[in-house]
C-alpha cells in the first residue's frame, strides 16, 4: 500500500483530529483497543486521538522496559492523569535485559526489543485485555528510512511484511502514518498536550538501548542514563532538534588522582534538523562543551573521556545505533 | 637513582650542550654508540648531541615499524642528510606487525612494541655493529608518568628495572632525562635543528599504534595514517601542542546514497599544553571542526562519523592508549 505524505503546509489540524477520531472509532466498533505510551510526541498524540475516540474502551500502557531515562514512566504516567487518561505501568525490564543478553550487532539488539515488545509484551497484554487492536504512532519518516534500508524502526511491522494479526493475534493501526515529525507536533498541540510533551525531542523507541555500544546491560544502561540525565539539563535551553549521550564500547586510557585510569568514553551529540532527514551538529560554545565534559566525568562514575559529534547527517545518522 | 629536573628558567643551551657532549664522550671513550631517529624533537636532539660528540663512531638508524606517518621516513632522512648526519632506515614492519596480532589491551600493545623494538631490532643491530651504547631521548616526563603509573612510556627501561646490559646487550645513554619538553625544544634549537624538528609536536614511541583502538593491522594502520594526514594538514596553522587522530574499535551507523553504512568513527583530539602534564582542547571554530569531519569521511573509506575530544587532562589522558 502507497501511503501519501500529508505535508506541514496542507495539514488543517482540526479536520485531521475529527478525521481519525471517526476512522479509529468505526475501525475498533465496539470492540476494545490498546497503545504503548512512551511519552514521545507521537505515542502522546496517538493516545490522545484514541482516548477521544474510545474512551475507555482504550487502555493505554507504559512499557518500562528498564531502557528509559530517569523518573520517565513516573512523570508521564501522572502528566496523562492530568489530561484524564489513566496510564498503566508494566514492568518488562527482565524480558528486555534477557532479550538484549550478549546481543551487540545494532540491527539485532533493535530486533530483540521489537520481538520483545511486540510479541512477549504485547501479545500477553492482548490477551489479557481481549483487545483486538494496537494503536501506535509510526510516522512517515519511520517508514521511508526502514524501506530505504538506513535502520529498521522499532515500529515497522507491516511495511516489512509482519502480519501482526497472525504472528502477534491484534491489528495494529497507524493514525500518524501520513505525517512527519514537524506535522505530529502541530497535532499534538491541538490535541491539548503541553508544551513539554509537543516540542519533546525525538527519544526514539529502543531508548538507552540505542545509546549504548556494545552489550546493553541494566549496569551499562545506567552510565547512560546519567549522562543522558547531564546532557538534558545542560542542553535542554539550546532549542536543538535532539541531543543525545551514548555510551562507548571502546575504553580509552584516562587518569585520575595521578594514576592510570582505563576507562569508559561518552559521545555527545546535539543536532540541528528539521525532520530527521539531514541534520548538522549544533555550535555549541566551547563553555557549555568543556562543561558538559566535566560534569559527565565528574558526575558518571567510570567515564574518563567525553566527545562531540562533528558529523553531518549524511553520512553520520542522528543515533549511532 | 634520584633525577634532578632542570627547568626552563634554569636551562642554559649553550653549556648545556657542552656538558652532554663531553659526558657522551667520557661514556662511550673510543668505542661506538648507535641510536634511533623517529624525528620527533627528543630523538632528534640527541641525535645531534651524539653527532657532536661521536662523529663516525654514532651510527642512527630510523626504524621502519610501519606505523609511522605518510612518507615519514624519507622526509627525516633527507632532512638529517641535510645536517651531516647520515641515517639508515630499517625496515622492521613484519616483525612489528606480527608481534601485535590479535593484541587489543593498550599495555600489551606498548609492551610489544618495547620488546620488537630494543630486543629484536635493536638487539640484533648492536649485535651486528658491536656497538655497546644506546642513545636515546627519554625526558623528564616520561619517567614521571611511568613512575606514577599512568602509562608505560615505551622508552622507559631502567626505571622499570630493566636491565638493558642484561637482557639486549648493550648501555642506555639518556642525556636529555632532566629536561621536559618545552626545554628539550630550547636545545634542539640551539643545536641548528630547524624549526619543523623544534617545534614539531609530540608523536610518541608506539605512533600509529596508539591512535587505534582494538587490533593494529596493516590495514587499519592506514586508515588512522589518511585521517591523521587531515588532521595534521587542516590544524598545523593552530599552532596547538598536539593534535591527533584516533580509530575506534566501535563501529556507528551511517548512511551513504540512502542506504545504512555501519561504518567507522575517528575521534579527533587537539591540545593545548605546556608540556603534556595538563592539557585543554583546543577551542577550534566550528567551521574548522566540520570542515575536518567532511574531509575525513569523505576522503578515508569506511568512516561514517568524526568526533572531537572536549575533555581537558586530566582526567582524559593526551593520547587514547
Amino acid at each position: 500500500m502507497e501511503i501519501r505524505e500529508i505535508k506541514l503546509e496542507e495539514l488543517d489540524t482540526k479536520s485531521f483530529v475529527e478525521e481519525k477520531v471517526s476512522e479509529i472509532s468505526a475501525t475498533v466498533g465496539d470492540g476494545s483497543a490498546i497503545n504503548a505510551l512512551s511519552g514521545g510526541v507521537d505515542s502522546s498524540a496517538v493516545t490522545m486521538l484514541a482516548h477521544k475516540a474510545l474512551g475507555n474502551r482504550l487502555k493505554t500502557f507504559f512499557v518500562e522496559n528498564g531502557l528509559m531515562r530517569e523518573g520517565e514512566p513516573q512523570r508521564i504516567v501522572s502528566l496523562f492523569r492530568e489530561l484524564g487518561v489513566s496510564v498503566e505501568i508494566i514492568d518488562a525490564k527482565k524480558l528486555f535485559f534477557d532479550a538484549l543478553k550478549g546481543v551487540t550487532e545494532p540491527e539485532e539488539k533493535r530486533e530483540a526489543i521489537t520481538r520483545v515488545f511486540y510479541k512477549e509484551v504485547f501479545g500477553q497484554l492482548v490477551k489479557k485485555s481481549n483487545a483486538r487492536y494496537l494503536l501506535q504512532g509510526t510516522n512517515y519518516t519511520d517508514i521511508e528510512e526502514t524501506v530505504a534500508g538506513i535502520k529498521r524502526q522499532h515500529n515497522i511491522l507491516e511495511q516489512l511484511g509482519i502480519d501482526t494479526q497472525e504472528q502477534y493475534g491484534y491489528k495494529v493501526i497507524e493514525p500518524l502514518i501520513q505525517l512527519r515529525k514537524s506535522a505530529v507536533r502541530r497535532v499534538a498541540k491541538a490535541l491539548g498536550l503541553p508544551e513539554e510533551i509537543y516540542n519533546r525531542p525525538p527519544f526514539p523507541g529502543p531508548a538507552l538501548a540505542a545509546r549504548v555500544i556494545g552489550e546493553v546491560t541494566p549496569e551499562r544502561v545506567e552510565i547512560v542514563r546519567r549522562a543522558t540525565k547531564i546532557v538534558e539539563e545542560e542542553l535542554s535551553k539550546t532549542g536543538a532538534f535532539q541531543y543525545l549521550a551514548i555510551l562507548h564500547n571502546d575504553k580509552v586510557t584516562g587518569i585520575r588522582e595521578g594514576k592510570r585510569d582505563y576507562g569508559l568514553q561518552i559521545e555527545v551529540r546535539c543536532w540541528e534538523s528539521k525532520d530527521a532527514k539531514v541534520g548538522s551538529p549544533t555550535r555549541l560554545p566551547h563553555d557549555v562543551l568543556e562543561k558538559l565534559a566535566e560534569k559527565i566525568t565528574k558526575e558518571v562514575e567510570g567515564v574518563v573521556s567525553v566527545t562531540y559529534n562533528i558529523t553531518k547527517k549524511p553520512p553520520s545518522t542522528i543515533e549511532a545505533i
